[in-house]
């Protein structure tokens, strides 16, 4: 596995796919399957079984012919993949709701994201704790990032707010930004971008709410 | 068009990337882009032009060899597979800071989903309004979802209430749920349920900062 891992030039689609499996393959095993096919995983995620085999191809091999994938194994090599057995430091700027919700996000520290300081620059939330990580004032956002090493800076402000945010995140030497302003933002080439839209989420229910209801 | 919309088998792995397309195509339009290839459109979403092609290819014929998509049309043709075109009526159970969030999200309503009702069990939020939509109390469920045809139910409680707000939403005759909670829900077959979880963002960011950082 080692060779091919370091070797594969993988496409953006199949490392974004990577991520499902991860937690579709976590589900299962907290549901106590040790073993899957990729027809049943495939079902899972909603993706053909082809398709799986040939992104988990470019890894390496994973399962055993006519049994299947064993659960644990494929999740801890995917997991390392993704990087998940690293550490990773976040930041939260701009607590409105959003911003409150992902503080208390369960998910994420099982995952290797560590949240490390919040942002604002509302004067009454400055000072204050969320599930004991500080609320920072933005102009000492430099400071704070790199003194507690953040890697990563979650963008949680209104609208008009996040691309001045986004720019602050680059200077303060963050490497990506996670972005739920519905904005495009503009960042070096070497900043990795990945932009959240809520409404995706619903747009592919109405696909099959409208087929179904004729 | 028409026929081929109606006759074709599309896979699920297809219709969720449609919400992708039409998201990028609407922020191109936004952007003054006209026309669009299949190589510039797999660029921004991340996918291999001949996917693009495929899955387009599902639905009839787009766009002109040799030139591209034309924004607009491909943006509305994929609005009208989506049913995007129709209006939707939606309610939110739980009002943490998720729920609050969401129901503050700006971008439901251009894409036809209309908040309508907001549940909670909670004697002090009961009564309120968050943007101009009224908190009920859950036992109101089943009343409110018939009389305002509601149709999608988002789920935002905590973690432990989530199968048993799942239930009162089906028995209410709800048709889809989007679930926020990190848990599976058992719900019949004949309702169409989106997980939510919000650590796959971060998740596929890990990826390329390992990679980066060597």
């Amino acid at each position: 596995m080692k060779e091919s891992k370091e070797n594969a030039v993988i496409s953006k689609a199949t490392i974004d796919r990577l991520p499902l499996y991860y937690r579709t393959l976590k589900l299962s095993q907290e549901e106590g399957i040790e073993i899957i096919s990729s027809d049943e995983l495939g079902r899972k995620i909603g993706v053909t079984p082809e398709q799986i085999r040939k992104d988990l191809s470019a890894f390496g091999e994973f399962g055993k012919k006519g049994v299947g994938y064993y659960v644990r194994e494929l999740m801890r090599n995917i997991g390392e993949i993704l990087g998940l057995n690293r550490k990773w430091n976040i930041a939260i700027c701009g607590v409105g709701h959003l911003g409150w919700a992902l503080a208390n996000y369960a998910n994420f520290s099982p995952q290797g994201f560590h949240l490390q300081a919040i942002f604002d620059i509302d004067p009454d939330k400055i000072g204050r704790y969320i599930n004991e990580v500080e609320i920072f004032h933005v102009s000492r956002m430099k400071e704070i990032v790199t003194e507690r090493d953040i890697q990563i800076g979650i963008i949680t402000v209104p609208m008009e707010f996040a691309q001045s945010t986004a720019t602050q995140l680059v200077e303060a030497g963050i490497k990506g930004i996670w972005n739920f302003a519905p904005i495009k933002i503009n960042v070096p080439d070497t900043i990795h971008v990945v932009s959240e839209d809520l409404s995706v989420g619903l747009s592919s229910m109405s696909y099959y709410l409208s087929r179904q209801n004729g």
